[in-house]
């Protein structure tokens, strides 16, 4: 056979691999991808002008809206409203009280942050560590988003996961740093992300050891919330070091990109803009901060609609 | 050749392997060694009673008194020592003043743990999360220990350096458990243990996210103290599992060693006893309930006389 048949012979039988060795197949090709890739590949290259040693190669992801869905309101939201219902019989009280009544008659509007927290401490303390788990599988397992109608842990976005396994792949050290509950997010992590337990950032309530070796929570929250400002200060006390790579959707992970830019030409900052309704959902409110800021400073901005090819497991490939 | 004869040369060619592969040579014969080695050997046992799925093998470590050498004082508190003598000038009115004018005049005896705390805070507090780490890493390459003369990083245990690589050889994620500081502790807890930053849980000051993508340390202590009830709080909240193997030497590692030991017949409380003056040092002084727990219990003790065929890495094999 002639070399060059040969040679096309080869290279038709090897197309398909190399079109498999794509680590991030349902991302689309375009700047997003691009400099993700392009970021992995120099941070790695033993020599080159960006090498970051293995143990700095720590990447911080925030969780709603970012890894998975947050409308039309938080995951853990949800969660407290059906905690919430089963608890109503033994405090009828809240049924004329406020901030009960309105999570209670679902009026989600009238629910501001403090409020929020108010429903989180009033559904998540008194217990133990033990019974609060739970009570987070019990929900996993059994409520259901109202528009896909599926667990709520299945609205994970799949070109993520494609990028927490090839960070992990590349030696990364990947964390969820979510401004929801640590615990809550813990209960899943693992399973749904790859991400063990003690890789979860987040906000949380005071515990106490008591006698029988157990931890009861407490109807106090760890200062700082785990928001803003507060992700950095979290950040560094749980993993200790500047992530060289974050990623996020919102103002609040504002500081934690900051935190992160500060690491310089060896850093990437990347904001998920959630801009297609058909998909998924279209909203800038609450980011238009983080989004002036990737403007300004030249971050990765992922456009859902146009970067995402797929946008859940479940989507058809 | 017989086979006998072949036998024999076989055995005899192998021996030397044989007895190299034993993961603790620096720990004598003994019940201390023996259960150590059963209990890692069951935890890994695939389909055995006591099988222990990897992301639950948790070890918990102690680091004062328990990987390296707490006496005359704590490492910490020489840290300390080190930075009033260099603020001094700078306070002309420490020289008259309690706690400092005793800390100054090495009066350790007069200083309690709230004087300590209080030390801590003058020499840790105000500067950036990099002034910090940068005075740490002098002080771990300069200062030495008063009666080995060596760097403090030195003086660590040699049989817990095979006890951590033994345990990480069978899946086992291992975590120091500090009362010291956390920060303090994570500047050198990768090249001397082997264990990550973000793998020490321990004390901490507050920090502040600001203007220029900056921590700043605060003169204010996160609650609780990584002490007592204390650590099985912050193992929950930095770690999220209850340990199945926990080592300490005083009373502040009591409720950790409880906490452990809630897991039942596949866990293990381990107790180190300094008992050798003339090899380290000998004092039950503070590890009074610890010891008495252990005896109650039947937990693990290591009598480090008869138990530690070698201290430190510097001493001959």
């Amino acid at each position: 056979m002639p070399l060059k048949a040969f040679a096309l012979i080869l290279v038709l039988a090897l197309a398909p691999a190399l079109a498999a060795a794509d680590p991030l197949p349902s991302w689309r090709d375009g700047q997003a991808k691009q400099r993700l890739l392009s970021f992995v590949a120099e941070v790695t290259e033993q020599g080159g002008d960006r090498f970051v040693a293995p143990e700095d190669r720590i990447a911080v992801f925030d969780n709603d809206g970012t890894l998975w869905v947050e409308k039309p309101t938080y995951t853990q939201v949800f969660f407290v409203l059906d905690r919430l219902d089963r608890l109503a019989p033994q405090h009828p009280e809240w049924a004329t009280t406020q901030p009960y009544q309105a999570a209670l008659e679902r009026d989600l509007g009238a629910l501001g942050v403090p409020d929020l927290l108010k429903l989180v401490v009033a559904t998540h303390a008194g217990m133990t560590q033990a019974e609060f788990q739970a009570e987070a599988a019990r929900f996993f397992a059994t409520a259901r988003h109202p528009r896909w109608k599926r667990p709520y842990q299945d609205l994970i976005y799949q070109p993520q996961l494609e990028l927490l396994e090839h960070l992990r792949g590349n030696g990364f050290q990947v964390f969820i740093v979510t401004g929801g509950g640590r615990d809550f997010v813990r209960s899943v992590s693992e399973p749904v992300y790859g991400v063990p337990r003690h890789m979860v950032v987040g906000s949380s309530l005071q515990t106490e050891f008591e006698s029988g070796a157990r931890l009861r929570r407490l109807g106090e929250i760890v200062e700082p919330v785990n928001d803003k400002a507060g992700k950095p200060v979290n950040i560094a006390r749980q993993i200790g070091r500047r992530p060289i790579l974050a990623v996020g959707n919102s103002d609040g992970d504002l500081e934690m990109l900051q935190y992160s830019a500060g690491h310089g030409a060896r850093s990437l900052q990347v904001l998920i803009h959630h801009d297609d309704p058909e998909r998924e959902y279209a909203y800038d409110h609450g980011a238009e901060k983080a989004l002036a800021a990737v403007a300004e400073h030249g971050w990765v901005r992922v456009d859902m609609k146009r970067d995402f090819r797929r946008v859940f497991p479940f989507d058809a490939p």
